[in-house]
């Protein structure tokens, strides 16, 4: 049995393995004021080109209820799609820590600027507006939840929105690793500086252990954030785990290679799918793959291999998600085109 | 320089990172579903000698503030000693979820049963008690913050007490590896089961990268448990890398030899000590000590070991804290032991 | 310039202000345990048939978000329709206690039985339930926001469908008043025993100065209520301002006094409107008429009065709403009338 | 049987009421947006001397909690002595908007600036700052719960404090009216505008139906406050309910008067317990006396009158409260003096 199920399967690369190994036996100071989370800092830094306040949190829905709950004031609310992780798959953690989530229809996976503009409008052009949350932060995903990319212009244009009406651009970069390579993608971490205020850099679905890097753009934000940390549990005690992680990561074009790696297997997996007119949900663009089968191929399929069913499409076809990562065996993947031949 | 500063200074204990290694291209399933999660769960319950649920959190912080916040009705309130962690080093954990915490002064680091009862009598007994929180937990840390331990009569009238008026009795094990070999000593994993409704065996502070192990033994306190921390943001993605960790820990006595190892370098340098006649704050019990030196000897001291400043006892004399771990180099405390005879 | 914006337009019935009146010189015990709480308790469970507990809370918002907190475990959740009142007109408020609110599309203003039994099965049929807030209430309010009404075998495919998941059926009954004497109601306030768990019988907009009576039929909500109240600031030390006025409400018949005026004065304009062949922009059913008018007729009707612009129909026509209470001036509706027939 | 139980104990001043008749047909706004309140304020403005921003909130538990959760981020936390209204007969409500209470011993119920300035100075001298709630608000009641008053002196160091550690000092007014006319008192309405960031000016203590004026002195708290208001049930439907009764307060002096009655008369009695060598816990400062009496007088008073036990100081022994308000019935006082006379 082999899983195409998801990015997170398998421990870590082997370099970040082998990086805390060399560690034993020094000791550190604790809650990530340390000498190797500031060199992971200062890595961080020379790739995003420029010296943004940056913290290491232990996981992504941590991450992402400290950097709503923190900037938001009570009565203050994020914008996101409808297939937005904080919507859908973080156990209502948003609403948990007190905020709205005002959600759009997704477009392909992402937020689209005009619609997000029109929120505030309305917002903004409501005479009993204090009757409603207050729309002051976006969220968005990139990757996206189904493997899409924001282009730089998109970026821009949401971006730009934002400082139209006094908000926040936030980031959930839990699968940035695999954007850079993406189809047709021109952001690169150089680029985020300008635009959005705030994101994060995923290690969990990236090859680390777990941990994500927090990168604070705009200082408005940045103050007394280690509180924050602290008081939802997101700051360990060994805080050098998660920096030493991303001193592996951002040492040697690691995190890059680890991206690479993965759309490189995804683009020829999807090229090998073409090839045998297998349909898709959407085009491939990341290291995700979303493939429509029928149903007893499927079951086929699952005698040998995991994976996700995404939706049905009608009583007899549904549509799969194959995702591929860092980990993912190359013979496995030409296995399982060879089992698909079989089969069809 | 050399650091007795806390037990969280070093990575882990080798066995884990190598166990960790052992897993290298194993392919597990996510959120703590995996086999290695599921053993690491029967090695704990053969140690605890009951089929209790348990759960692996990632944090201290993070799982005494899912306990709380999961148990607690909103108007509900936890009754802690002063000095408890959730009262004075979590940046207002259980507040932000919002619950009041009910101090009581602390005895010797410890909560006294026939006072906390005194807390249940008055709030039963006042005819606007609606007016005031409902204490319906008790908070207790073992071995406390000061390194102090519960006997199992204390502990038994607590809970004791917790049952008399319908509440819940919840021990923080942060350092529990540090309690079976320390000074008097009487309770062990199998004794929890009919003392408490629900604790965590510390891995944190015990040996382990990090992450701690929940065991709920109170029935009504399972349903829906996982929700509780997937919404706060304690469960992992990679849940198999605490699965294994504990499984490390508890294979070949682990857990309970870290602890002896801590306790007994702490006896030795306790007797040292005594032996130069230097006074103690409190008698020594488990791995940490509290030694009562003059500022000058404290300066020296400083330039060569790290430790934390604990209490000012007048103008001339402070106590300090040394805290030995699993991690502790016997050589260090020799040569600690040594540089002090020089200097006094 | 006369007003058909709300209900809440002016202080309150007479007979309210000359019971309060009466009460002068009297002296009460404190937050509602007083014996004017109690008889105005024991006149609406004569209404209601039965004995259910019963709370005068200081207002609907207040209402909503107690009620909802009180009942809901953190990851637990609201299902509501779109435009339900906690989720678009509340600022907010049930998610700053911490509580997702699971939208569904308005059906007339009311969430239909098959629907809400969609958002059950979704979510205990999924394998990653966790991952995900459990819907565990469902919200509604009759009249809706529009003014329809829910009849007797919709309440009751709701609250089966609730029963059959294990949930709980809140109802907001804001203008409860005004539903009686709707267009082909069948539901009155005996019903509501065997329909919802926990529903309140609205004062601020059926003719009280504020205030709101909310009743618990379902046992297992009724414990430590009281706690609640106070913990939200919806006690009000004076409690029997509460008690007195509901307690007037209900002799005499007031309560349905105030719903049958408003519903009378509402279905004669209604007749007169369409004897005019003025468009609705949906049948009028309770104490609201939603009129669609051309721009310019609006423009020279709000030289005279006031109501609210409730939806853009086209460049040139716009849907307003014009709400009759217990309040409203029949002569100022004739006037209404003849200003309207000299326009077109 | 005649209750000198607490001075919420009657409907309102003759006068509210008077005023709400005259209100009958007129028809208002709605959330606080009407003539009548803008005119409370302009009357409340002049009083003050200063046009800070005014806000008529429906309770003090819900202004309470509405300002604090207001000014303070989730790991900020308030001051307050351990007898503070929010930190004993609130049920909780400040933490579970989320925030801690710092309590420190009351000095005759009311905080000593010198130890509010040790607070500040521990947190920020703490390395480990981030490991504990930040102190940011000192909260206040004047007149406190055992009726002392602040001299401007002592309000003047207190806010002195804030101010240098960039925090807010925030007096809850419930009993305010009574302060004027108390023993000592050298602080007006007109002083508070230098004296304090924000305070509330009682109503419901002191002649109000219901309801409390907030006054926001510091500009930075202003910005969005109706939003605060309104999601947590504190802003009315019919805001004009509110404002009808502080315009009537103060009108003619009204509000000076309540106070000066209560005052005049607990002066009164003060003395003639004071000729009897009745013992008091406390020299009588504004409405409320703290009588020691001998458990048997006690017994014996309670068959004619009703008030609260408050100490109990030996077994013979106990100290009881009697409060005074606008509504207290001379006569009454006069036969308890009587009654006392027959006993002792």
């Amino acid at each position: 049995m082999y899983s195409f199920k998801n990015d997170y399967n398998q421990t870590c690369h082997p370099n970040i393995l082998k990086e805390l190994k060399n560690l034993e036996n020094i000791q550190f100071d604790g809650y990530g004021l340390d000498d190797i989370c500031d060199k992971a800092k200062e890595k961080i830094r020379k790739e995003i080109e420029n010296d943004s306040d940056i913290h290491f949190i232990a996981g992504g829905t941590l991450t992402n209820l400290i950097v709503i709950s923190s900037i938001l004031r009570p009565y203050e609310a994020v914008i996101s799609c409808d297939s937005g992780h904080i919507n859908v798959h973080e156990t209502g953690a948003i609403e948990a820590v007190g905020h709205k989530i005002i959600t759009l229809k997704n477009d392909d996976g992402k937020l689209n600027a005009n619609e997000v503009k029109k929120v505030f409008e309305n917002h903004f052009n409501d005479e009993n507006a204090e009757h409603t949350v207050k729309p002051k932060m976006v969220y968005i995903s990139n990757p996206t939840e189904i493997g899409t990319i924001y282009t730089k212009k998109e970026l821009k244009e949401l971006y730009d929105v934002c400082k139209e009406y006094d908000a926040y651009l936030y980031l959930d970069g839990a699968r940035l690793a695999y954007s850079f390579e993406a189809v047709n993608n021109d952001v690169y971490l150089k680029d985020y500086k300008n635009l959005v205020d705030v994101y994060y850099i995923g290690g969990t679905k990236c090859g680390a252990l777990f941990g994500e890097a927090l990168v604070i753009n705009n200082e408005k934000l940045i103050k007394d954030f280690r509180y924050n940390i602290k008081q939802r549990g997101g700051m360990l005690a060994k805080g050098f785990i998660l920096g030493s992680q991303f001193n592996t990561l951002f040492s040697n074009n690691l995190y890059y290679e680890i991206g690479k790696y993965a759309n490189d297997i995804a683009a020829y997996l999807s090229e090998e799918l073409e090839k045998r007119n297998i349909k898709m949900l959407s085009k491939r663009v990341s290291n995700q793959l979303f493939l429509i089968l029928d149903n007893k191929t499927i079951t086929e399929l699952r005698k040998n291999y995991s994976f996700e069913k995404w939706q049905v499409i009608d009583d007899n076809n549904t549509a799969i998600r194959l995702c591929i990562s860092w980990a993912t065996d190359k013979d496995k993947v030409y296995e399982f085109l060879e089992d698909l031949d079989k089969i069809l």
